[in-house]
């Protein structure tokens, strides 16, 4: 076990978690940590690229993407959505405060370092490719993130 | 603290949420792993069994019995369920991507000695008897949870 | 690493899932840890005192603390909330089965010496000053989390 490094499943896509897990990974690596972020179910959605290639796919595939928001931009609050208008509100108020955005988290841990994995059993499921997801992400199943977790003095599922 | 031990809180009575719990737990118990799940709140109904013998129980018990699925067959998506169509819709893509289903996890669970213990906090809160619950199930409390947590390297709650 | 030390990260302000938090972190401190919680995001509310001093707040601020519980008593179930009545049902359970009610159990881990402490960044987010919130609460960032996380052997995020 290493104390200087962390595992964070992000198995929920709502805004509010994402915000939690990168702050937490963003905190962790820049304190010298090696972080670890394993992305799966809706987690997965957070790392879509806007403008995809287009990419062969099933119906149900299909179906699935459209009906998931593509990428951390798309995020909606797990509480308070309210349509739209509470996500945008608590957007607007972390912009006034000087808080970084989803987006903004993401460059900064890769910057940073931290991994930044997607579990390729989701993908599969949800009809992901690779090519549809932002730069810089690897792929990995839950060997590997059992691999991490087991060197990892934190590990969170967030 | 024991490399080998694991230990998940199955909080979360959904249908993704159970999934991503048991493929960490199979894995993690095929990896060589001890790994123990504690059921409490709505993680519980997962273990409930589909034609439980009668039991005698108070109104509100009954009332939660109804209100509450019966194993996790009955499980939901946490997103896009839209009454039904999108749990439907995922579990018959799990089915052709070769997926296991919640049942099978927790059969294969069980098969790799994995230690499923409901709380018994929860079962006399929602009314829940053990003989509600399908085979193999043991009965523990907060300190039996912390008690392996405390041998253990990987601790989640879900 | 110590093994008699535990965080836990509240993020949520659910009542089920502050009742599992609280459950696990007065168990844990009455066994004899040292437990951290960290109150973030709709965690934080259940920290909120029910009469508040008046304090000056923007109209972001005032608006969000108008829609977010004032206070744990105010937490809604997760599930089966249904309009307030599951809530109202699984409370009145609970204080049949002699359960300990949320406000109860701060109460409880206070005595027990559980540090509770609240994100400075979710207060600043949501407008939240101290002096709205119950006595004995201690503010701190990312790196007091982490820095807690380093130290102990179990580290939950709930």
């Amino acid at each position: 076990m290493d104390p200087t490094k962390k595992t964070i499943v992000v198995f929920s896509g709502d805004l509010d978690r994402l915000m939690a897990a990168f702050i937490i990974a963003v905190g962790a690596a820049a304190m010298g940590n090696e972080v670890t972020m394993f992305f799966t179910f809706w987690g997965l959605n957070a790392l879509r690229r806007d403008n995809p290639p287009a990419v062969k796919k099933d119906f149900m595939s299909r179906m699935f993407g459209w009906m998931m928001p593509r990428g951390a931009r798309k995020a909606k609050l797990s509480k308070l959505n309210m349509g739209g208008m509470g996500t945008a509100m608590m957007k607007r108020v972390m912009r006034n405060k000087n808080v970084a955005s989803v987006d903004e988290l993401i460059g900064q841990a890769q910057d940073l370092g931290v991994r930044l994995i997607a579990c390729t059993m989701s993908m599969d499921v949800m009809g992901i490719k690779q090519e549809e997801l932002i730069e810089g992400i690897e792929l990995g199943g839950v060997a590997s993130y059992l691999g991490s977790a087991d060197e990892a003095n934190v590990n969170l599922f967030i």
